[in-house]
């Protein structure tokens, strides 16, 4: 096999592990998920996840990143999807439920289980969380922004504390949904955020 | 020392245990405290825990209880101080943030915490907490119904929803505020759920 084909085959083993070791780890926790279940995860030895990453602690970092970014991705394709600013919002709604429920990287939101896990245990871990969670608030807190700007809502509070409602009453639907394997709960919740959008529009 | 001094002692030291098991396992988790952790949270050798409960399984799953029944007995006294079913929905509100913040039991809310490291890792805990999430549901859809009862408030959704949306925001603030570290994200989300709660309001 030539240099270049080598690498690819790196490459694409490498994105592989990433992709099963997200959906461990955001499943059963960073510290849940041990070498074995990597093992088994991945269906290689423990020589060769360490050829691609150095440690567990390195991997679960990456891994993470991976799955907020998927995550994210599905939700962005699907906001652009839509015109105007109020429906950017209800869509993104929709579509974090959705991605909690049938996300390629199981086990529910990873910012949610990561938070959870790690405010008090992991702190580098905690850092990147907090970086990947305000990356989303700031996400939703420019869709709200779009929304005054086009005069599509008026706002009784600054459009950050809006967008901290709206991520805390998702992720505690999330939780809520996922304890119980109810996805009506999440719904519901869902159509509340919906109804508290609604309810700031002026159209 | 007589007999029943003796199991005064032991029934201390096992109360004692319950207390420091349920911050720990509270603050790092089911699979992130370990055995050394427990024998260093307690002061006690591995054997001496042992004598008081049989596994760390089961000493998770009552200090688990543990917890839930020491924050829960914190808001419900609180509640109980109040007058007004609308009185005592916006206290609970209170002192469940209050609480989050803090409980003797430190770590945040331990129906959060274990909620989300049980729902795909450990179904006996998840089956734990689904009781207990149900005890402060129907806690609080009481609250509520007592509310509509007494026509203080009107709602335009079974007290069950109401109820679920009331808790959904509060633990995704809560969790927000423990990652962020700032304690003023879950008062914001607080004032919230009060202005819903409000919002109902008729009088």
């Amino acid at each position: 096999m030539s240099k270049k084909a080598d690498m690819n085959k790196g490459k694409i083993t490498r994105e592989r592990i990433l992709g099963k070791a997200a959906a461990l780890f955001n499943s059963r926790g960073y510290f849940g998920a041990s070498m074995s279940d990597l093992m088994e995860a991945t269906g290689m030895e423990k020589g060769g996840i360490y050829n691609h990453f150095e440690s567990k602690e390195l991997l679960a970092l990456q891994a993470f990143d991976h799955a907020v970014q998927t995550n994210l991705e599905i939700i962005m394709n699907r906001v652009d999807s839509r015109e105007g600013a109020v429906n950017k919002l209800l869509e993104l709604t929709d579509a974090f439920a959705d991605v909690v429920e049938n996300s390629p990287i199981t086990g529910g939101c990873p910012l949610l289980n990561s938070a959870v896990e790690s405010d008090d245990a992991h702190p580098v871990l905690r850092e990147r969380v907090k970086v990947a969670m305000s990356e989303l608030k700031d996400y939703i807190e420019r869709l709200i922004d779009d929304a005054v700007a086009s005069g599509e809502i008026k706002l009784d509070m600054p459009s950050s504390d809006f967008a901290l409602i709206i991520i805390s009453t998702l992720e505690g639907g999330g939780m809520l949904s996922r304890l119980y394997g109810d996805y009506g709960q999440l719904q519901l919740i869902c159509k509340h955020v919906k109804t508290l959008v609604r309810s700031q529009s002026k159209v």
